[in-house]
This record gives structure tokens, C-alpha cells and sequence, in this order.
């Protein structure tokens, strides 16, 4: 035994404190180590790293956990296009219900802090393997590798420990005790003593995505567990091994402090024979966490209603130019959004409303072709380097992104649209099988909502000729409210414009980002600060981390009872 | 204009902290008068409130609301089975939710604190027509008139305000604007403005009950109105001058404020052409705060999923006997209960549970039919007085419940059950033509579920045979776990077998009250200090109130920009 949850909780009882004080000061606060740099680490642990991940490669993965009755694992690389060749247990729904619930009672004689020490304790021996999980990431997510490193770790666990953070609070706004006296005339004064006792719902299934594992999956392994439910994580069948790791070092760190490893469990399986519905509909979930494609996110509120659900889909994300301050920082910081991960990340930009009167730059007005132009060129800068563009698209995740590409641009082209940037595979300067493309920029008009009015996963860009500034913001607000947004984009130098905006996105129940240039990631969500999904449009109802994301994953049950006449002396 | 929402945010600021104070330490507070006394109120109040109500009797009620197309109201008294004769507006839901969508506009740039103080000025109005309203509830619900006094009035208003604390508490926890600095390495520092907008879900229709018209209303329009969101109110076809009158009185204060009345409708109906489903079945039906039978409910949380739904149903709540200390004194309690108006409470208690190998009392073993006799002859003295009865009693709601005693009745003897105690109409002293039915207890096997495993809406108390206390324990809590239960009671003077019984019922997820006695209504159910409905079992999820009934009645939506170097300096 490591440690025990008691000194878990006094270890890291500074980290919840920190944690619950970035959450409400909303400012910029972080445990973890963000860059992979040497400089950091040591010239070895990223080496080290590699090699972890690559001893894991071709063989089974080793996890000890209930209800194994074969082995499924199908995973192919983006980069090398070869099989991982790692064979997970394949398992038993019933048996990993099973084990789920009978974890829950010891665990749920933890208190809070414990939870919270434990939580925390996962989250640094997760970030421990960080170097290992970037090349996990890259080689089923298709992630370039410092992505991979922050996005998939510090980044990830941070959305992670807030989550913790806010499950914490909403526990703690539930007193353990209390008494309570009224005088009832006639028969006098009664004292009773209450005691509340925080019950969980049951077992989470977390359903993850293919391109980001392990970030949202994080908050909800913490939002469950700090409230008292199992945890049984449901991997993309070509986004395993991120997972397989994660869940095998958080039993290690259950098992380590003398706990029950069942509380967090692996449930793979594989294209041809998925389970996901068999754990959704499994009498004994509770809850359900998923991160993936909007329509069977919709499936599964409709027919999982009688479960708790979190969803977080996909939004069909807009920008609207108005006009610039400074149109190259701003044009460069969309060009990198629209590049960055292929667009295959829910906060990609998508649609770029344009007004065909122009937009108004640096003092002068530049027309719609002009400023199109201005984004292709930055486009092509960003990815006619090899190198550059590896760092930046990274690989794609999925074949059929590259069939949705070529589908785009054919009923772009038959519909009268034009195509202002092809897209074409870059040679990967490390990895020269990689599966690659660069952005598909086409033009289409407004009123050809058909062609852009869903969310491409994909790297595509739509330039859409808008009537105006004000047409511009009105579709892609109605767009936002009836499809779905989770990050949107505004440039405006007008500050009436951008007052207008913000009403008619708040209208919208869409998130905007205005004026985001190229100094950071324009779509970067930062934990603590940034609420990720309103949940006031078809893009889910998962806020990471709001108080409604925790608050029901718990309940209250009471006792009550007449104190004693002696004592209530 | 009596006072603008900034006066009333002043006015009520002190009421607002006194009860987020009640709510964390759940002590005994309020700020309404519980008692109708004249020596508290004077002498000539409780004669004004009722000739308030008589002036409402046979004619159309007033009520200057949108959407008009005609009149309802079909009410009759349970104590004079007369027709109420008031007509209602009859309206368009279309026209309902048309005008609740309008008046949000304006109500949601309020702050919070302005919100609280219209809600806070609105709750004291409602008491300033507190006797009117004693009467309305009597007349409609059947509740005695010091219950329907208290407990459809302050009692009631508390469950308001506390729902209106949590919803303040809830929202408090997102800053409204935030600066953000992150160090981006090669390109600097980059400093974000962030701002974050709460934002309503949208209109609620709230169903009330017949039988505690406002008891569950106050907390859902309160939770709603602060979370920004307008309320259509849904009265039983039976009770629906109580909820006019609430109605009518929080227009008045929202328009006193300057403030657009439609935050809150009535949508009345009648028994022939109801319109519930179609209000719930709305597209602008965003919020459902249901209250009533288990099977609407249930069809509700199926059939309204893409909605936010609460719901508070019926428990089949359980009594279990093991041993007592002082047995009269617990012995009255429960009689008190199983009287308490007529068992038409969702806390009333039904089954009792009783070994078959007797109860420990005062130092002796009683037989189970010794045990049986005393509940017998306890609740024999509180009915055979016609005075005691009808405090006690009160009326009847509805026909259905006096059938469902002769269906009892019928089947417990067809099964070889016996009739303890027959139920009877008593003589009620004021009303000669009440609706009035005295408890009838029988008794059943253990094994005979069939006969007592749900909820008749009805006074009828079943006392069930079991093997043992342990067996008694393990009945009652599975089923409050499979069929609901609201509160539950246990009486026992062994504290191992209290704590067993805790645990035992923690796992069933209801909650527990031991060893109530005579000097209070056993089923009490204080706001600020009980928890009210679990939501882990079938008798609802509306808990009245914890973070989890406010938190998701809002969104957040957020928007954010760099801070112009300038300012950053």
C-alpha cells in the first residue's frame, strides 16, 4: 500500500484548495507540466516514454480486471498505417456491472477529501506517463505530438481535476448533520438531530471519442467517482490504448491505497461487434457520460432517458467577419484554427461568414475575394512546409474524413460554389505513410445551407457570401441554435457590432470568441476558466465544469430523530 | 409602480441572507407566520380572509391574462359538495407560451438580487392572503383549515423561498467576468477578457396537485422566476382557485415593479377536455415541474425526455416496529399520521410493519395483536370525536379515494386478511355534507404484496405480518426501493438495530424518520431543513431543495476577447 485515502487527502488537500480558487477566480492556474521540453523533464524521460509505449506494441495489453472472456483490438496508426497489434481483454457487461457495484460500498465510505486525494493522486500518476499517453494518443488519435503531451495531458487532467473541483463543492453544500428545534405551541418544543447521507447514483458508463480520449473522459471518471459511482470507460474501438493506460494506472492507484480497483474498468470491444448499447441499456448503468457523433448522442437521450445523461457532440462552429484591427494576426490566428488537428476537434471553425460587401481592414475596405484570398494564402503558408504542417494538421484519424473531403468538394462544385483551396495529402517529413490532408477551402452561398449546414468532420473550410455584416450574424447565430456550436468566432473592430453579437449568440445559447489571434490557439478551452458546452443547443448538455455537470450525480438521504430529553438539556 | 426591482432586491437583501443561512445550517427559521391567531393577526383578519373567499364563489374569476378563448372551472367543495361555480379563463397554450416567452426578454436582465426581491415581495404578498387562501385550499384540496393556514401557506412559501435561496446560491457561482493570462511561450503572454452571461432554458409548466395545490408549486416557480425562466401554471381540474390566487397575486407584484405580468400564467382545465400533455407536448415547453400521481410521472420522465423534467409522485411509505421506549407517546404519532388528512399526503405513512413474534415495549414483549390493538384503539380516540376528527381528518378530496377503501376492503377479505378497524364517514361539525372517511386498518401477510405494495390515495393502513423486525426491515426497504417511498418511520429503542435499519435504507435510497412521537406531526417535512424526495427510488427526483433542483434551470454562456495591449500595460 502507497498511501493511504487519508494521507492522499492531506498530500493534496493544497491542490483542491488551489483548484476550488482558479474555479471561481476563473484565472489560470494548473498542477501539470504542459511542455514536453527536455528542459523540464530531462533529456530522458521523453525518450523513456517512446519506449513505453513501444514495449506495449504487438502484444496483449496487460489488465487485470473482472469478467475477461477473450481479447478484441483492432487499432491502425494514422501515422504508419499499421496495426497496433495490441489485443485487450474483451469483457462480460454483467461482470464489469458486478465488480462496478460492489466497489462502490467501500468506496462510499470515503469521505470527500479522501475522494478528492485519491482523484488527485490518479491525476499525478497520470501525468507520470504523459511522454507514454502522447504517443498513444498519436498513434490512434492521430494528434501531432505536442498536442499529444498537453492537450491530451495537462490539459485533459486539468478539465479532470476541475471537474473533481466542482463535484467537491456541490458535496460540500450538503451539511453531514444538523439540529433543528421548533416550538410546537401545545406540545412544547421538539429538537430533532438530521443526518444527511450522500448516496451515489450508480455505474457511469464514459463513452469516449476517437480524436481526444481522454478529455472529456476525465472529468467524467472525476464527476463519478468523487460522487460515489464506478467508472466503466468505453473506448473508441481505434482509440483504446489511451484509455486501456489510464484506466490500468488508476487501479493501480486504487489498489495502492487499499481501495477496490473496480471502481474504474475497461470495456473494449471492436467495429464489428460494438457494445456500447448493450452497457447503455445494461439495467444496472446509472449514468452515462459520452463524448462523440451528434446523431447517436441524440439516440441516446432519447432512448437512455431514464438514465442520467451527459453528452457533448459536435457543433457545426461559425465565424463572422466584420471588420479587423489587425487583419494579419487575426486571419493568421483563423488560419491555424482552421488547420490545427485537421479540424477534427469539436472547437474547430467550420464556416466562415463573409459579407459580400467586403471587410473592413487597416483602413480601407477589402472586398470578399480579397479576403478569402487572405485566408487561402495563410492557409497555403501554414502547410506548404512540410514540418509546419505536420506540427499544425497532424494525421486524420479516420478514412472517412478523407472520403468526406472528396464529397464536398464534388456537390460544392455540382451546386455552382467554388473551390479556393484544394486539399491535398502533405508528406509527413516523420511518418511518410501518415494519412494526411490539408484544408478543403470552398466558396458557397448563403443560401446553400445544405452544403454547410452540418458539421464536416473533416478538414473543411466553407467561405459563405452573406448579404452583409448583419446577415452574416444572423445565420450563423440561427445556425448555432438549430445545429449546434460549441465554439464560434467573431472579428470585429465595431464595438457595437461585437454588443449586438454577444446578444443575439447569447439569443443563440452559443459561446463566442471575439477577436481571437494568432498569439494562442484561437479554439483552446482552458480548464478552470473557459465553460465548454452551454447546453442550450444540439451540441450536448455536458458543461465542463459547471455546477449542474455534478450536482445530480449524487443524492441525499436523510434520518431524523427526537434527541433525547437528557441531552437535548 | 410600488417599488422597482432594485428597491425590492434592498427591501428583502436581509430575508435572502437569513435563509441561505437556514439553508446551510438547517435550523428552524422562517419568515411568515405560521399560526392563523387572532392574537397574532387581530380579530378582524381571519373574518376579511374569508369573506374574501366567499366573494369568489359564483362568479368569473379576474384574471387579465393573454390568450382568453373562453371559461373553465368545474370545482366542487369536499366539505359541501357543492359547485365552487367560479369560471376560469380558459386559454390558447399558444398564446400562454407566446406571451411567458415575450416577458422573459425583460426579466432576464435582471440580477439575481432583483430577482429575489420581486420573488421575496411576492411571497409576502402571498401571505398577506393567507386566510383567503386557507379557505380556497379547504374548499378545493380538503385540508383542515389550521393545515391549509400553515401548511399550504407559510409552510408552503418556505419551500418557495428555500428553492429561491438555491437558485441564488446556484447562480452566485459563476463570476460574472473574469481576466485570464496564460504565458504562450515564443508568442508571450496573452491576456483574455472573459464575461459570462446566465441564460434561462426556456418556459416551465408546472403541474400542481389536488390534494397540496402550492406546496411543490411555490419551489418551482421561485427556482424557476430566479433562474429566469416563466412559469405556466397547470392546476388540478379540482384545485385550481388556490392557484389563481397565487396567480393573480404575483402578476400584481411583477407589475407593481414595472415589471411584464406574463412571468406567470394560469393554464386551467377541466376534467372532460384536460390539457396537460398538450402544454408538456409544447416545442416552448422547455422546464416540467410535475406533481402527482406515480404513473403520470412515469410517463412524463418516458415521453418527455428531451424536456428538463421533476417530478414528485407517491411513496408506498413503511413503518417498521421493532421496540419502544416510550410507546403511548409513539404509538400517537403514528396514529396521528396515519389520520393526519386522511393519509392524502405523499409523507403519510401506509404500511406498518409489525414482527410477527411481537414489539419490545416498557420492559415487556406485546403480541402482534396487542401491538395491532394499540394502533387500533390510538387512532379509535382520535376519531370517535367529531370535533378531534375533522382537525384531525379534515374532508376527503375526492370520490375515487372512498372507493378505493372498498376495494381494500373487498380484496383483504376475499384473501383471507381481516379488518381491524372498519373505516366510516364521521359527522363533520361545521360541513354536515363533507366528504369525510375515518382510517380503515387491516391486516395482511407479509407475503401478500400484492395487496399492500402501492399507494392507495386513501386513509387506509395496512398492518402487515412479518417474520421478524429483520424481515419487517428488509420488506419495507426493497419496497421503497422498487415502488417509492417518500418518508419512512422506524420505531426502535435498539441502536444497532437503528443503525442496520440506516444502512438498510441509505441502500434503498429513501429516507428515514425514527422514533417520532406525539409532539409533532410525524411527517412534518421542514423547509431549509429536509430533504424532500430522494430521487433514488420511484416517488420522484424533485428534492426539495438541493443544487441539483436549480442548477440546470440555467446555462452559461460566455464570451471572450484579448485585453488590448494598452489596457494590458
Amino acid at each position: 500500500m502507497t498511501a493511504r485515502p487519508a494521507d492522499l487527502a492531506a498530500r493534496h488537500a493544497h491542490h483542491l484548495d488551489a483548484a476550488l480558487k482558479a474555479c471561481a477566480t476563473r484565472e489560470q492556474w494548473s498542477p501539470f507540466k504542459e511542455s514536453p521540453s527536455s528542459k523540464i523533464h530531462g533529456e530522458e524521460r521523453p525518450a523513456e516514454g517512446k519506449a513505453r509505449f513501444e514495449a506495449l506494441l504487438g502484444r496483449p495489453f496487460e489488465l487485470d480486471q473482472p469478467g475477461t472472456i477473450g481479447a478484441v483490438g483492432h487499432e491502425v496508426s494514422p501515422y504508419t498505417l499499421e496495426p497496433l497489434a495490441i489485443a485487450y481483454p474483451k469483457s462480460d457487461p454483467d461482470a464489469l456491472f458486478s465488480a462496478a457495484r460492489a466497489a462502490m460500498t467501500g468506496w462510499n465510505c470515503l469521505t470527500s477529501e479522501e475522494r478528492a486525494g485519491v482523484c488527485f493522486e490518479m491525476a499525478f500518476a497520470l501525468e507520470e506517463q504523459a511522454f507514454a499517453n502522447a504517443h498513444a494518443t498519436m498513434h490512434t488519435a492521430g494528434q501531432a505530438y505536442l498536442m499529444a503531451f498537453s492537450g491530451s495531458g495537462a490539459n485533459a487532467l486539468d478539465r479532470g481535476v476541475e471537474a473533481l473541483a466542482y463535484a467537491y463543492k456541490a458535496m460540500a453544500d450538503v451539511p453531514r448533520a444538523a439540529e433543528w428545534e421548533k416550538n410546537f405551541g401545545r406540545t412544547g418544543v421538539v429538537r430533532l438531530k438530521k443526518t444527511y447521507r450522500l448516496r451515489p447514483r450508480g455505474v457511469a458508463v464514459v463513452v469516449c471519442c476517437a480524436t481526444f480520449p481522454m478529455w472529456n473522459a476525465y472529468p467524467a471518471v472525476f464527476a463519478n467517482l468523487m460522487t460515489g459511482n464506478a467508472a466503466i470507460l468505453k473506448p473508441h474501438p481505434n482509440g483504446i490504448l489511451p484509455v486501456a493506460m489510464a484506466v490500468k494506472r488508476m487501479r493501480e492507484v486504487l489498489t495502492g491505497a487499499g481501495l477496490d480497483p473496480n471502481m474504474v474498468l475497461l470495456a473494449a470491444d471492436e467495429r464489428e461487434a460494438p457494445i456500447t448499447i448493450d452497457l447503455l441499456k445494461h439495467p444496472a448503468c446509472a449514468i452515462i457520460d459520452y463524448t462523440g457523433s451528434q446523431r447517436f448522442g441524440a439516440w441516446i437521450e432519447e432512448h437512455c432517458a431514464d438514465r442520467l445523461v451527459y453528452t457533448e457532440t459536435a457543433g457545426c462552429n461559425a465565424v463572422v467577419l466584420d471588420s479587423f484591427d489587425d487583419m494579419d494576426a487575426a486571419i493568421g490566428g483563423l488560419a491555424n484554427g482552421l488547420c490545427g488537428f485537421s479540424a477534427q476537434m469539436c472547437t474547430s471553425p467550420q464556416n466562415v461568414h463573409l459579407p459580400e460587401t467586403g471587410v473592413r481592414a487597416d483602413g480601407k475596405t477589402l472586398s470578399f475575394d480579397e479576403a478569402a484570398r487572405r485566408i487561402v494564402d495563410a492557409i497555403t503558408r501554414r502547410t506548404e512546409n512540410p514540418a509546419r504542417a505536420a506540427g499544425l494538421c497532424a494525421a486524420v484519424q479516420a478514412e472517412q474524413s478523407l472520403e468526406l473531403i472528396s464529397e464536398v468538394r464534388e456537390k460544392v462544385l455540382a451546386a455552382g460554389g467554388q473551390v479556393l483551396l484544394d486539399s491535398r495529402p502533405y508528406a509527413h517529413p516523420d511518418f511518410p505513410n501518415a494519412r494526411t490532408a490539408t484544408p478543403l477551402v470552398v466558396s458557397v452561398d448563403a443560401s446553400q445551407i445544405d452544403l454547410y449546414g452540418e458539421e464536416v468532420f473533416a478538414p473543411v473550410c466553407f467561405v459563405i457570401r452573406e448579404a452583409s455584416r448583419e446577415a452574416a450574424l444572423e445565420n450563423s447565430a440561427r445556425i448555432a441554435s438549430e445545429r449546434g456550436a460549441i465554439s464560434s468566432y467573431l472579428y470585429s473592430a465595431d464595438r457595437g457590432f461585437i454588443e449586438t453579437a454577444q446578444d443575439r449568440f447569447a439569443e443563440a445559447g452559443a459561446s463566442l470568441w471575439i477577436n481571437m489571434d494568432n498569439r494562442m490557439p484561437i479554439n483552446f478551452a482552458a480548464a478552470y476558466s473557459d465553460y465548454h458546452v452551454t447546453g442550450l443547443n444540439p451540441a450536448g448538455n455536458a458543461c465542463l465544469a459547471d455546477l449542474a455537470f455534478v450536482a445530480d450525480r449524487f443524492r441525499i438521504v436523510q434520518f431524523r430523530e427526537p434527541v433525547p430529553a437528557a441531552a437535548a438539556e
